[in-house]
């Protein structure tokens, strides 16, 4: 299996049990998740934008309005932290100490690259269209000229990042163990609902078949 | 109603419609989510880390392992970036260009305070578990004193915030409203699942009603 090597970043310090550096592993998290958290330092502050992005193979493509600063930041050459983070339970335990969270989560670090030409830019576009809602790019209408140019797309190659996990039950110390507390997991995830037509302007055609069945969440 | 003043950072440049300064708007997204990303410059690298806090007033509590080199910068007077993201839905447009999400998100700048006080501290940790699950804190083990050491919390006074939302349908181009595209909003929602009791040591009692009846998510 495929492995990205640790850095001195990348190495998880506490909870090495709860490191993962299996590509596998990671693209998975990139590809349950669609919100990243994209930081950057700009004018000696750091931001930090929640954004769509998509995954191609070792490639992350993430786009904003050209004029956002993170972007411009982003595409000349200022180094990203990108994190994303799937929550999947509280974990309760007898003590407040041993109270956690499962989790997934995936940092990449590194400097993108930013995506000018045209057919490129489309396709990155598409990739993270795609990656909301697997074929939507073919279904919509695609980009024209401007539209590409109010949009800024930068890609950033996935060969500096590692994830963690935290699954299971809570850690209990022995000596809690038969207290009269509720012990145990809430489980949690993001679930969509039924989804509602534009009401302004009811689209000419029924829902598609991907929406019916989400490729990530029960109905 | 109270507004928290907009600064060079927190003014939001583009989509002003998205944008919120009342503090009940701010505060009502902060008490929904339990999860934040904090984000700081540590050795010239910015880290973001996702983490579950909690508020109190105009005051955010984060905690993590007293040797987490991100709180320990924090401590020391490292600015913070502090994002809570919560996406509502997808929004889908005729156009992939249109696609967008439905969120709201809420970002303070600020540095933070390290709580040192035993009293303090344990208070700033019982705000943190109460805001996962409220009274959470008077049903679980309080920390003892090595647990108190090992654990940093820090406050931060919001002071210097805003919040992005963003609700409603597909915002479509005139001239693309008549395609034969499906277009509207794919509702999304954090749902919590059945309570699992810990399986290695089944506990003593029952679920806590605040479990059947999570206070943010439906069952």
């Amino acid at each position: 299996m495929s492995t990205i090597e640790p850095t001195a970043r990348t190495a998880v310090r506490r909870h090495r049990d709860r490191a993962h550096y299996e590509r596998d592993t990671v693209n998975a998290i990139l590809d349950e998740g669609f919100i990243c958290h994209v930081a950057c330092v700009v004018d000696a502050t750091v931001w930090a934008i929640p954004t769509t992005y998509g995954r191609d193979g070792d490639r992350l493509h993430i786009h904003g309005a050209a004029a956002n600063h993170v972007l411009k930041a982003a595409a000349a050459g200022a180094e990203l932290t990108v994190t994303v983070t799937l929550v999947d339970g509280m974990v309760l335990a007898r003590s407040t100490f041993r109270h956690s969270m499962n989790y997934r989560s995936v940092t990449i670090f590194g400097i993108a690259t930013d995506i000018t030409d045209p057919a490129e830019k489309e396709a990155a576009l598409a990739c993270i269209v795609d990656h909301m809602l697997p074929g939507r790019s073919s279904e919509a209408r695609p980009p024209n000229r401007l539209e590409l140019a109010k949009t800024r797309v930068v890609r950033l190659v996935i060969d500096e990042a590692s994830a963690k996990v935290r699954t299971g039950g809570p850690a209990d110390e022995e000596e809690d163990l038969d207290l009269p507390v509720w012990a145990g997991v809430l489980p949690l995830r993001l679930a969509a609902g039924r989804p509602e037509p534009d009401q302004d302007h009811p689209p000419v055609v029924g829902v598609p078949p991907v929406l019916s069945q989400p490729h990530r969440w029960g109905a």
